[in-house]
């Protein structure tokens, strides 16, 4: 089972690896992590997604609330959650191709943001699920090099602060 | 001065944490940085954003390439990349301000991907500037909480592979 937990931590030296350190000493599987800035200078949010069940997020959210840097925990579900991640992927597009990766590009809401003679690099910002697809959409052509960032997720609708 | 590493790394439990590690020792100071899956099911891309001159940064490259699961250490100049990253921002929306949150998301190109009586979540996929920019813009309405992944970044061009 895939969790997403939404981590506010203070801005300190150090909080990336001591958070880091507690997932792999207790052997829990990350399966990606966001980190960045938040509206407040002195905080950031890392985004979490983890594999396991109840027992196991509930002894990760247990962890890291005993960590000193943390500032607040929450498990958001995924059905009630607004999820993004971001793919940059350069694939060959040569003169006979690039028509057709175009075409997916535009179909999947997707943006060519670099082009050479002999390659063009789609950046998708979209669900985990569609980004997924797109790669599998694009893999046929060759993927040269991709770079991915975890995903971000923020709880629908109204309430706030993590 | 910041610096973009693009580091390839093999898939194992705990890199994250051995990665941060180092950084956190040698009080490097890691700006963003952000992971994800690549085309080879056995590596993944970490996206490291460092301050520091341009001695800071060699020895940074020396240090992540002694790690033994790391396959290959690439530093990206800023000017020859796509570089991108991605927000979801949360913001005051009501009856009254609506249309203009909708009216600067759409000029800017983001996309409202959350919308409730007093709020909407806006998601952005752009430069490091021009996310920051948005941020400025929605920051009058009241924003409510932010997710931010680090930046990601893929060499302009034909090359390829790390």
């Amino acid at each position: 089972m895939k969790n997403i937990l939404s981590v506010l931590v203070e801005n300190k030296a150090g909080i990336l690896a001591r958070t880091a350190g507690l997932f792999a000493r207790r052997g829990y599987n990350i399966e990606s992590l966001a980190v960045g800035e938040t509206q407040d200078a002195t905080a950031s949010r890392m985004t979490i997604v983890v594999d396991g069940d109840e027992a196991v997020v509930g002894q990760v959210e247990k962890q890291l609330n005993k960590l000193v840097d943390v500032i607040k925990v929450r498990k958001l579900d995924a059905g009630d959650s607004t999820r993004r991640e971001l793919a940059l992927v350069k694939v060959v597009a040569d003169q006979d191709s690039r028509g057709a990766v175009a075409d997916i590009a535009s179909i999947m809401k997707a943006e060519i943001v670099d082009l050479s003679a002999s390659t063009a690099t789609v950046a998708i910002a979209d669900t985990p699920e569609r980004v997924r697809h797109l790669i599998e959409l694009l893999d046929p052509f060759g993927i040269i090099e991709m770079a991915r960032t975890g995903m971000v997720a923020l709880q629908k609708g109204g309430s706030g602060i993590v």
